[in-house]
This record gives C-alpha cells, structure tokens and sequence, in this order.
C-alpha cells in the first residue's frame, strides 16, 4: 500500500448561484490531494492527471442549490467543493485491471489538475489518439454522442429533410448541421455573432445560418431561409426560440429537445404558447439525455473519425488555456462568447 | 333524371365566434334543398337523411374566421352557411356503387335534415347495427378512432403503466381509460363535476378520479394519486393542466395530444413553462389527429363490438334531441355541461 499526497490545484463552487453565473462565483483552491491505491485489494480506483476539461450548459443546473423539475440525472454541486465535469485525462497511476498508466480515458472528472476516481468503469478509453486529445472533451465525448443520438436517433432524418439548429455553432450544434449535411438534408443554423454566422456558412458547411440577434422578428427570420416549413427542428435554447419554430413546423416534423441554454439563467422559464400546433401538425416532440446512448458510442467513433480523416467533417473548438482560467470560460458559455466548442486545457500530456 | 326539391331545416353559423361560443351564434333556418341524382352519369352522389350528429371540440377551430396557426386539417366554416361535421346518416337516395337505398353510413355530413353528398367515398358503411346508431358519431366512429389510436398508437402503452387522462368523462376521454384498463393500467381520470367524478369511478372502471375544480392545488391532487408519478397523459385539455402534468411525468414519459379544450374560446394560449422537463426525463410529446388513423378503424370496430357484447366496455352519451336543440348541445361541450359523449339526435330511422 502507497500513501500518497499530491499538490492539487481546485476550481471550487463558493456559493450557489443565482441568475447568469459570475467568476466570482468560483474560486482556485490549493489542495493536496491524499489518495491511497492498494494493489490486489477489491476496490480498483485510478489516478487521473487531467488534460481537458469540458464546458457544458447543463453545468448551470448543478450550480443551483435544487435543481427545479426533480429528476434524477443530474444533481447540485456540493457548495464548496470541486467542481465536477466531463474531460479527458492521463492515467498516472492504476490498480483497475483495465487501465494502465499513460492510458488516455474520457469521463466525469474533478475541475483541479488530479483525480483519484473510484468508479473507474465510469470511465472511457481513449484508443485512437490520431486526433487531438481534446476531441473528447467534444466530437469524440458526450457532446458527439448528444448530436448523434439525438439527431440520428431522436429525428428520424431523410435526405432532403429541411433541418434548423439553433446554437448552432456550439459543441452539439456544429455536429448535428454536418451529419445533416452529410445525410443530404438542407441545413440552416443560428448563432448570436457575425463570426459564428461566417464559420457555420464556410467552414461547417451549413447552407444558410444567421444572427438571431439581429432579427427583429424571428418569424421573418424562419419564413426567409424555411419557406416550406421545417421537417426537423434540433433545440439547443428553449423558450421563445422553441415557440416560434413550433409555427415554422411542416406537417410530421420533429422536434428533439437537446437543451434549452436560454432558460437557465432566467428565475421563470418562458411560456411555450403554440402547442396547439404540435397537434394540428402531427409534432413530436421529444427530451432526451445523451446518457442514455451510450450504446451508439462505438458507431459514432468509427463513423466520425473516418469522416475527419477524409476531411468531411470539422470540428471547431475554443479552448482557454490554464485551470485558473477555467471559470472565466465556463461563465463565458452562457454569453455566447465561446465560439466553438469550449474547452480548457489544463495541461499538455 | 330526377330533379327534387326537399324541405330541409338547417343549422348555420350566424357571424364567426369570439372567445366561448353563444347560442345566439347560430341560426336555425329552413330552407330547401335542391338535388339532382342523375343515374348513370360519371359523377355518383348519396342523398342522406341525417340522424345523429356528432359535438365536437375541434368545431371551435373551425367558428373563427381564421384559425390560428396556419394548419391544413381543418378550415373555418362559412359564416352564414350550414354546419359541418361528423353525423350518422340513412342513404335515401343513391348513385354511388357502394351505397343503397337504406344503407347507414357515417362520416362529414352538414347539421341539417338531409344532406347531398358528392364526394361519396368520404362516408363510411355501417355494416354492424346491433349497436345504437348513435355509436358511429362516438366509439365506432371519429372519438373512437382517436381514443383508439391516440392510445395504443402514440402511447406505447403496457401492463401496469400509470395512465392519466382529462377531461375523462367525455367522448374520447372514457374510451381511453377503458382501452387503458383493459391493458393492465393504473388509470386515474379528471372531470368537472362530481356527476362524472361518480361515472368514471362506477361505471367506466377508472381506478381513480377526481374534480379538477376542486383541487386548488392541481399539483398535490397529482401527487395524490400519482405518487410514483405518470407514465401516460392522454391530453384532452392543454394550457395549465399540461404544464403541471408535465412535472408530474415519470422518466421516459409520453404524452399523446389530442385535444386542448382549454385553451380554444381564450385569445391567447397559456404558456406552457416546464419544458425543460420533458429533457432531464426523456419524455415523448406527440400531437395527433384522427384523420391519419384511418388504418385503424377495422381493428377498433371488430375489438369495441367484441367488448361491448361482452359488458367489458361501457359508451356514455348525453343525447340532445332535435335539430332546433344543436347548437345548445354544441355550445354546452365547452362548458362541460354534457355527461358522456355530446350527440344530436335529428331524426329516428
């Protein structure tokens, strides 16, 4: 049995937040870190140098302190704790017979620079590392399996199918327009910068997108780039987005819930007046959680990196530098200043 | 060639409707129907003496001079002209192939005496009369196949499910906790007095059901009887109630909608706020109308005769008797003042 104590610097929660998250909200922490592996006993665990962190918008749910609509599949952070999130580390260390040291794995880590995971089949090897490391903090981690399954499997795309993504440049977004792309759909995307318009039209191949922010009148908006309506709509925001694409469905479409990032930080989610629509039009709508896909996993690596090595497929990514900036990128999400799909590195191999 | 001129009494549609409808909206006129069958020629046509008509939540669409949310399913009707909508009908007349002298049928037919039909594959044979008629404007007719549809469907239903339904009592509503019981379920229905409270409880073999009216919290009502929460909602209501099941949902939920007779007579749909549940629970809402469902009729009919021989399933009317008496009956639906399925009764064979 080793004893070990490991100088660990921490992104913690100070306090529960209210309305849009702030970097005061966070602090570093200089920890030390007490882990003991016992080799041969029946507990496995696993020491994790982390090199990626992921930024999510479901993030913002677990800084609150409940978590309105009880559900189960996420839960608060604890205030004064670590943060917790998806990223792709380094084994340094391991008694799971699974993992090695120099593995590389993806999966829930600590926002700090190590963690000794106890549940190591919560974890993810990573077997291909032609691709930047970071993939799978995105295309190669949820954030791929959330465009996937919830387009693939939620959607029931055709070719030909008119396809809208908001948030579309975002870590799901950018992906859910490419595969619909390459499935022969027609794809217009939204995003709330001149920039992002400008990368979703020449760099991810999507055929129309605009500034949501610069319409005045979303209607307008929907009518110019969809005027026979939308077969799929993939919601990344929510709210009075989600209500006015509801008037902008064709007959039979589908609507698949990915996220609603408009809503979170806002004390009363906004009113979705048109449901009568869902009915006239034969609408279905559906929630759903990348968790519960992880069987279309495989199919998703293989599919995406094929595709990325035959250069049909880009992912975008933005990614700050330092643990110590990892707040200021995480708050940045929520106004739109990532543009891609952020990330933060916390350290090179 | 026959040329006839028929004395027809008939219902129209004064001037279109705002907010709930008043009797005083519709006129009773007497007029005279001018027909001529030509046997022989290339187009066929069907001349019925009307029995029973059908009152229906959906003909409040149809009372505005522009529905909202531009659908193809239904059109306004044409103020100051005859009533339309589902009725059961004796053919007295016939140069349609399928139809004879005699024969009943069921389908779209105009709130009068007698009606010229000339797109007569549009109508419906009635092949089973030991039934009451009257069953082909309900279970054997458009609220059946809805039921019928609407449930087994886009439910997914199976054994042990717990099945939540509102406006329970009515044409729809008691078909689905039937079909429901029939399954297996748990089913707990709504209504809006305690008369139907009773039917649903004694008659229609509910599990449980309650007041809506009654509760002031809707939520501790849902609790009550949902306490591991709700598999199934056959939405008939829409607005508030939608919202607050939605909250009650167990995860992998589904939500068939089928109606939303709360929001037709008010200017502007309630908000329906708790959408981000239906992602942190996975749950599937999906819109339908009856007209897709066609396919189904033959299945319906043959197991509804089968369990009404048998007394395993029960069909509820409320029964207006004469023309002149329509549009209170019509009107009444939105009040809630029918117990059971709202039919007109026009003429005897």
């Amino acid at each position: 049995m080793m004893k070990k104590l490991i100088p660990n610097k921490q992104i913690v929660l100070n306090h529960y937040v209210t309305g849009y998250p702030k970097e005061s909200d966070f602090g570093l922490r200089s920890s030390t870190t007490s882990c003991t592996l016992s080799h041969g006993s029946t507990s496995s665990a696993v020491l994790l140098k982390n090199l990626y962190l992921s930024c999510d918008p479901y993030m913002r749910h677990r800084m609150s302190d409940h978590i309105s609509h009880s559900c189960t599949i996420v839960q608060s952070f604890t205030s004064g704790s670590v943060l917790v999130g998806y990223g792709v580390s380094k084994v340094i260390e391991s008694t799971y017979p699974s993992f090695k040291e120099g593995d590389f794995v993806w999966g829930m880590i600590g926002w700090e620079e190590y963690t000794l995971i106890t549940t190591p089949d919560s974890l993810n090897k990573i077997n291909f590392t032609d691709v930047p490391l970071s993939y799978y903090a995105g295309i190669l981690g949820m954030p791929g399996i959330a465009a996937y399954a919830g387009f693939h499997k939620i959607c029931y795309p055709k070719e030909g199918d008119c396809v809208y993504v908001s948030s579309a440049s975002g870590g799901v977004g950018q992906l859910v327009g490419q595969f619909a792309k390459l499935m022969g759909c027609y794809v217009v995307g939204s995003a709330s910068t001149k920039e992002k318009v400008d990368l979703l039209k020449h760099k991810m191949g999507f055929d129309e997108a605009f500034n949501y922010k610069e319409e005045h009148d979303l209607g307008s908006a929907l009518r110019r780039y969809f005027p026979q309506g939308i077969d799929i709509y993939f919601d990344n925001v929510g709210g009075h987005m989600l209500d006015e694409v509801i008037l902008h469905m064709k007959v039979h479409g589908r609507i698949a819930l990915c996220g609603m990032i408009s809503q979170y930080n806002i004390e009363k989610p906004e009113g979705v007046h048109n449901m009568f629509s869902l009915i006239m039009k034969r609408i279905e709508m559906k929630g759903f959680v990348e968790n519960d896909f992880g069987h279309v996993y495989p199919e998703l690596v293989e599919l995406c990196i094929k595709y990325l090595q035959e250069g049909k497929l880009v992912y975008v990514e933005d990614i700050a530098q330092g643990l110590e900036n990892a707040p200021s990128a995480l708050v940045g999400i929520f106004y739109g200043r990532n543009v891609g799909k952020q990330v933060v590195c916390i350290a090179k191999e």
